[in-house]
């Protein structure tokens, strides 16, 4: 009783018209806000400190870019400088900030367009020039009001070719801008030859400095970076699949295991690997534009790189389906799984061993050993091979009786070999009512309005219809254990294009003497993140 | 005899101490290059002609842009307006050039970012100013100097935040841009106000012109694209389906359907899923600065269409593992495969019906139909699962006499219904030999220089280890099956989301009566492709 007084009179109080609601509503809004202003510093520096330990190159950039900035001001400041360039040297000051980006290959590219597309705007323009120059005043403005037109629809055209756009959209255009400058200028302005010569030479004095700061001043490479991505998701792919595994034959309890399931080690593993094609394509397109960084090789062999990543990815979306027997509604009892433990994780302890020699093969530049593919490989294989034949009644059905007997014969088989907690339960798991249909039906609709914020990994919820349904109980390992052997045979493309890596690359012989084992304690830096987009843009 | 002379007399005759074979090797190079040269005129008319039919609003923003430029010469051409303007018109250029982008969203990012930047950095540089004024020459110089390191280093680093790089890189290029213009200017100009006075004048007309022409005159809004996508997402994801499991049923000839793998209409379908996050994100961004262009809503759940994307994701790795049966190295012999080919093929054909449903719900920005998850799903479900129990033994392993008889046994049963061509050939299909291992590395070695040019997406090439055992032939086809088990409940995770988006968008209500059916004959356009990069960038 006493707070609906209260609230009585606060109404009353702010009784000019507006009503509470609006008033809390408001009262709420500048308390969170303030709020938020309070926690803003802690907040900058966890970010700043962040960011900086992710990737400590990127201090070194913005230390990079301060400096050129100074020197370029030089130009400017300093009195015998500027008599020589004079106002211009606004221009440089423009280049650096656009063309000096984070990695070596990127400046240049964006450089080497920036140059590129001045020189042939400003020889377009000379030609136009050169037509228009002996009209009259008004024919004069006509002619290069069409010219603009004309010019600024094709080339605006152009930059969707696909072949322009990948490698040359920067260079259009600074091809545009330059020539509407020189063009347009021209009209008014009677010496432009001067002007152009003037923006030509700052320009390339800022390109200078880019391109000094860039590939002399403690390089980043795109190339590097893009190698290290490459060891970096085979690393991943490794994990993932010796923790997919484990995680499938794993006795312990699985509501444990869901709630920890965004920060699941088996999805970081692949995570990288299937959004990898647009940066991968990215640095690639960059490395592309980079000078050779090795005594060995005659180019970066960027290609092979893209070509290795796509394989990868293809690798990557079996792990998926793999990941997804974890997460599949109707699961094999865990007595039947047993059965085939031993075998199938000392597959996927094979399978990541390799993955992980072709990891180390790049990382240390080498060929990768010739016994990568193993004869334990082979042999894990075939026991899991006699395993399932050894156990061929399990595919039966699990509704006849006979079956539930054998599965129940199978399982204190197994529980003869270790001791098993959970066998009755998971035999009677699954549900024979059809009626879930409608049940799942409309709790479908009062639930809609609640989980907003539902987690897009989650496991399925998808109860309609399958678990209603009583399917082989062995459907389910059936499925794991082909797609672990579909992941063997993917496994022979990624050691191809390894090998065909290690050929284009010249790297050097395996040497199984020389052989020192490198393990990566630091987690490897995150290329997606470091790469300043490529919107770097001015005026 | 002959020619060996013949190649005599001409090594003689070009005696001049360059060796025949490099001078052949430029001939050769010189008479490819006349070549391309005489072929690029055909080439440039089809590339034209190629990249304005895949999206004619290509054209549109061309002109827009060729008009744009034109209207802000006239600034320049015009007397009277270059009169009240002057030089600094060259800022309007400048602007339209770098900020009129192909859609809406991104003209208004652009924009908006370049105006806020500019207002920014004016004031920061102002305030400089106002420190340093008082001071001497020398003292203003080196103090100008550290500012121009300070900042330049701050905002550099500062581009490196998510938050900051997600949303306002462009306008952080901006401020670093104008601060460093105005501050080093400040130096020697005495006017520096009526500098950034003109300058920031000559933006918003430029500014002015951008939006005018991007939002008013014929405007390309980057939600319409997200939400055409989304269709034709769920549409290739359907067709994929559908012809896979057709596919994996399909009698005809083997090798026939692996020539034409590279057009294959299954990875055509699901293709444009996998790869699709860099532009769903890319399109949400620009959305998300776009106004709303719906009277029912509030906003543009761009948010939504991206969680959705990440679902469709999800199934789209699922539906990949699904065509991976189709090119494993052991197969499910074709007489077996028959048992079921009617219950999976009503299973996927519902499936793909359901997501055909879900596209149209899109299109027409309607909620889906109730009665989406039909029953026949449910009973084509049950059927797959009825068909799996009827025959038990299937899934024993091949190599016991008694499994052979039962499989023959099984395909005679097919074979009644059906007359069947080639049952003794994939019943034996299966190597036994062990030492399949040793031979393959051998041929491994030898044959890694030849194909250079291999696809990537190519069938599983590994015959090591794999069909040198004898898993038993239906696990193949159990993984299949449990595949699809598991599209149909990851098709749920879908539906919800739709739903979801239905809800947010204020979708128009589920009418009977009123459904047209629509048909897209058309490919649709493909907007991966119409997105201008946002490397536009300047000077």
């Amino acid at each position: 009783m006493a707070t609906k007084v209260h609230v009585g009179m606060e109404t009353e109080m702010n009784g000019n018209g507006v009503p509470e609601k609006v008033f809390n509503n408001w009262k709420k809004r500048i308390h969170d806000f303030s709020g938020k202003m309070k926690r803003f510093p802690g907040w900058l520096c966890r970010t700043i400190w962040k960011v900086g330990r992710d990737d400590p190159r990127r201090m070194i950039h913005a230390f990079k870019v301060g400096l050129s900035l100074t020197l370029v001001s030089l130009l400017y400041l300093m009195e015998p400088l500027f008599k020589g360039i004079g106002q211009n040297a606004i221009w440089a000051v423009m280049t650096v900030v656009v063309v000096l980006e984070f990695t070596a290959g990127a400046t240049l590219c964006k450089g080497l367009n920036r140059g590129l597309g001045t020189v042939l705007a400003g020889s377009l323009a000379f030609f136009i020039e050169f037509i228009a120059t002996k009209s009259g005043k008004v024919f004069r403005a006509v002619f290069i009001g069409a010219a603009v037109f004309l010019i600024g629809t094709a080339a605006t055209y152009m930059r969707f070719f696909p072949y322009i756009k990948k490698n040359y959209d920067y260079g259009v255009v600074i091809f545009l801008l330059t020539f509407n400058l020189i063009t347009v200028s021209s009209y008014r302005v009677e010496n432009v030859l001067k002007l152009a010569h003037d923006r030509f030479y700052t320009i390339a004095i800022g390109c200078a400095i880019c391109l000094f700061m860039s590939l002399l001043v403690f390089p980043i490479w795109s190339g590097e970076d893009l190698h290290n991505s490459t060891v970096a998701k085979l690393e991943g792919l490794a994990k993932s699949i010796e923790a997919c595994v484990n995680e499938y034959f794993d006795d312990s309890d699985t509501k444990e295991k869901q709630e920890r399931s965004s920060e699941d080690p088996i999805y970081k593993g692949y995570k990288a690997v299937l959004d990898s094609k647009s940066t991968d394509e990215t640095l690639a397109l960059y490395a592309s534009w980079e000078p050779r960084h090795s005594r060995h090789c005659y180019r970066f062999p960027w290609q092979q790189y893209v070509k290795l990543g796509a394989v990868l990815r293809q690798f990557g979306y079996t792990v998926v389906a793999l990941h997804g027997c974890l997460q599949t509604e109707i699961q094999t009892p865990r007595s039947v799984r047993a059965l085939f433990k031993d075998p199938s994780i000392r597959l996927a302890g094979e399978v990541s061993k390799a993955l992980m020699e072709l990891a180390n093969s790049i990382r240390n530049r080498r060929h990768c050993s010739p016994e990568i593919l193993s004869d334990h490989l082979h042999e894990a294989l075939q026991d899991l091979n006699t395993a399932i034949k050894s156990q061929p009644r399990l595919f039966l059905g699990s509704n006849s009786n006979q079956a539930t007997n054998m599965l129940a014969l199978a399982a204190a088989h197994a529980a003869r070999q270790k001791p098993e907690r959970d066998l009755g339960v998971s035999l009677s798991s699954v549900k024979t009512d059809s009626s879930a249909l409608m049940e799942w039906k409309t709790k479908r609709v009062s639930e809609q309005t609640k989980e907003n914020e539902r987690k897009v990994l989650r496991p399925q919820l998808s109860k309609i219809a399958i678990t209603s349904l009583e399917f082989s109980e062995a459907l389910p390992f059936a499925a794991f254990a082909s797609l672990l052997v579909e992941i063997v045979a993917r496994l022979d493309n990624v050691i191809e294009e390894v090998e065909e890596l290690g050929r284009i690359a010249c790297y050097k012989e395996f040497n199984p003497d020389n052989e020192i084992i490198v393990t990566c304690e630091k987690p490897p830096v995150d290329v997606t993140k470091s790469q300043l987009p490529s919107h770097a843009a001015s005026d």
